[in-house]
């Protein structure tokens, strides 16, 4: 019935170009997994979409294990990691990982015979999460390259475009050639065709939104190739703090017009619509947005895409992101703790010697609804930590909770920023008898989604220069 | 006497294109102030320069002061900052402000109304030392600018062709109109014309080398302007730890014909020659450089330009930085610190987190002459301290003692490095009874220039790629 509901949503997936400029800012507890309100038609027609049609979920798809969703073309089996082009990866890379915690794990460049690009990994030791940041040379020769994909002229054309932002969305899968071959029959726009990197490793890129690509790495189990081949380890990372991040929990896109984009992911992932949220839901008094979350069968790759909403008040902060990014981009990584009042009191204490600073908390009377929404579940001192350190709490509707909160922009423009969220529940056992946490656990809290995206709003405003120097 | 032989020796400025392939690499103890080897004629000939024609430096100079000299043709008070353009500046400030333990003190774009280019600047709490991180927006407004000289095309393609690099030297001027006036008439190129900022502020810029400008500031003794007018103060930069930089102690650049560009800037500016190596002096066994420091009268303002010497074994570390930077640009920053050995603890603590590493240290050995040679200037204690970090030392012949180490490659590529250094010894007191430090005190120790350069090379050894692999 879900499936087939999502599948339809996605088939006539439909926000109004202009919404009445009628906001409700209040906070809403329940999770959202259906659309609430009838949907209009989109000013851009649906995309048609396979989802239905597919024969590959069922062959390849390990999503049956969660036993949540069997649409998937092909299997995702989690984030790989994501990669940043640079035009200095050295400085980006240091800058996250003392922000984040996220110790340098592997490096490709000059000293493994690379002599395209300079690349360093992050990886951290809590988990899975990782981050490439890579850099063109000055002149190198493209087949040294340890990404193949890399492109100098590419790379340097795009952060010229957009300063710090994220290339490549990298998920891991059983066979990247028959995951680029699945997709691209299902109407993906080829970026980069498969290629061997050696030692059982391959990659292939489609195009996902922008000059984003989702890449695909299949890789052996069990390997002693640190992150893929031509990368080197660095022998000092044992000795950096790791402050607890330990995956991606979600990426979020922010794009012109959401539908042909959703679609378009849909169809040739066979992702089925996790959550939805339209500007009546969660727009502020000022401005909106729509937001529609894609996941894949065990919903633990979790792919939003966001439209502005045009008319209201103020400028909505995704067309902030469109103009100051320079076109549709990642605007943020959601990176999961098993313990985030802990990671972000370490990454509070970076925050002002060049880590990142987290928004603002909201006020206090926020948290006593938080107390009566999940008291249940959070302990009086938890709470208080979310207080101090301004997480937004929320409950699904089978007492899953979430952390999660906002960094102010990551890098010198109004767009990227990141996300760091605990999901805490919905534990469940495997056919093994494993004990798992089933994906996006407390949903995409709704209420938080106003809260969080009201915080950037307020943010937004103390970069407005007329309403500074007026102050 | 000196001023003519400097004057002399630059008026024939001159290094042979090729040296004879037999360096000396042992350590030479005694500071050099002049050419020790008879001077062969260059490749290229000489520049035609003004010395001893000014009419200007004893009008507008201030290194009388110091006694030392005076040649120059307008005054320079002392450095004023170093900017960096970047694709992201925001990332690049953090990291150094975190690596070197230097406060973000200031910054200008959206938040203070400039929509032209997103700036960081770090400025000591010890001294005067400041570092300005610069990149474009995606759409800007150039009068908005705070550095009114920003040109958004010309940022992208820098960064596009060097990675992590130094656009701006500047130097605090009296007056900064007079000082591009006068550098212009003395032959310099000009490269933005002299702009008020408002609140008696003035800046302007001539060509120094490659695509880097030195750029002249001029603004009121007592003024509550944060760094230029424009810039807001962070307000929380005083939490933030210093680690006890204190000011940039000389600046080099890495040119691919000495003569020339040694003869520009000393031309416009009235510099005179402070010292200078041959490649006999300072060449490892391998690979050799031809090194000449200028300086203003006062000596405080010290500019060191580097050529490679061809035809050795190694290809000179000066050809590899010109071939992975894209031409001539600045290859060190030397920041002072009073207590170089407490700043570096500090520095080397965040090296595996995101901060700069620290070359190693030479063999044991070195010690032992350190202590033959410099033992009745520093204790025991230091002299193992240095030893412990890889900190070079080296005596002048008037007792002054210097302490020097290089950092790896700062960013990507094996082009900017970063030098800690501390003078000690050289105390004069000035007409009014204060003691200060002379310039350049302790030289540029001739056995620390063969120490480093060496160093450098076993760095970009071990960046080889097939020695790597081979290993």
């Amino acid at each position: 019935m879900m499936n087939a509901h999502a599948n339809l949503a996605l088939a006539a997936l439909a926000f109004p170009a202009h919404m009445p400029n009628s906001k409700s800012s209040h906070i809403r507890s329940r999770r959202t997994r259906r659309p609430l309100l009838p949907l209009t038609m989109a000013a851009h027609p649906p995309i048609r979409t396979n989802i239905g049609m597919s024969t590959h979920g069922s062959a390849s798809g390990g999503g049956e294990q969660a036993g949540i969703s069997s649409t998937d073309r092909f299997r995702m089996i989690d984030f790989h990691h994501v990669e940043f082009w640079c035009a200095d990866a050295a400085s980006a890379a240091a800058r996250f990982s003392f922000g984040l915690g996220v110790p340098l794990a592997a490096e490709s460049g000059l000293s493994t015979g690379n002599t395209a690009h300079a690349s360093h990994l992050l990886h951290s030791r809590s988990g899975s999460l990782a981050l490439l940041f890579s850099a063109p040379y000055a002149q190198g020769d493209a087949v040294t390259a340890s990404v193949p994909s890399f492109d100098a002229d590419a790379a340097r054309r795009f952060t010229a475009d957009h300063g710090l932002a994220v290339r490549a969305m990298a998920v891991r899968v059983p066979d990247a050639g028959e995951a680029f071959r699945t997709s691209v029959d299902a109407g993906a726009r080829p970026s980069f065709a498969p290629a061997e990197l050696g030692h059982g490793f391959e990659l292939a890129e489609v195009q996902l939104y922008g000059d984003v690509v989702l890449r695909f790495v299949s890789h052996p189990d069990d390997t002693a190739i640190p992150f893929l081949p031509g990368f080197g380890s660095v022998p000092s990372s044992g000795a950096t703090p790791d402050y607890g991040l330990t995956r991606f929990d979600h990426i979020v896109g922010d794009v012109p017009h959401l539908a042909p984009v959703a679609a378009y992911i849909a169809g040739f992932t066979g992702f089925h619509e996790f959550s939805r949220f339209t500007a009546d839901q969660v727009g502020t008094a000022e401005s909106s947005l729509n937001v529609v979350v894609l996941a894949n069968n065990s919903e633990n790759v979790l792919l939003t895409v966001v439209e502005p909403v045009h008319g209201t008040k103020r400028r909505s902060q995704v067309q902030t992101y469109l103009d100051h990014h320079g076109g549709p981009g990642v605007q943020h990584l959601a990176m999961a703790s098993n313990d985030v009042l802990g990671t972000l009191r370490k990454i509070r204490g970076r925050s002002t010697m060049g880590g990142f600073e987290l928004l603002p908390p909201p006020p206090a009377s926020y948290y006593d609804d938080v107390r009566r929404r999940a008291g249940d579940v959070l302990s009086e001192a938890q709470i208080k930590g979310c207080q101090e350190l301004g997480v937004r709490v929320d409950k699904d509707d089978h007492g899953g909770v979430v952390l999660q909160i906002f960094t102010k922009a990551a890098g010198d423009r109004p767009t990227l920023l990141l996300e760091f969220i605990q999901r805490i529940g919905c534990m469940d056992k495997d056919e093994n008898g494993q004990e798992y946490q089933r994906g996006g656990c407390g949903g995409f809290g709704q209420g938080n989604v106003t809260e969080l995206f009201k915080s950037i709003e307020d943010y937004e405003k103390s970069l407005d220069a007329s309403a500074r120097l007026a102050a």
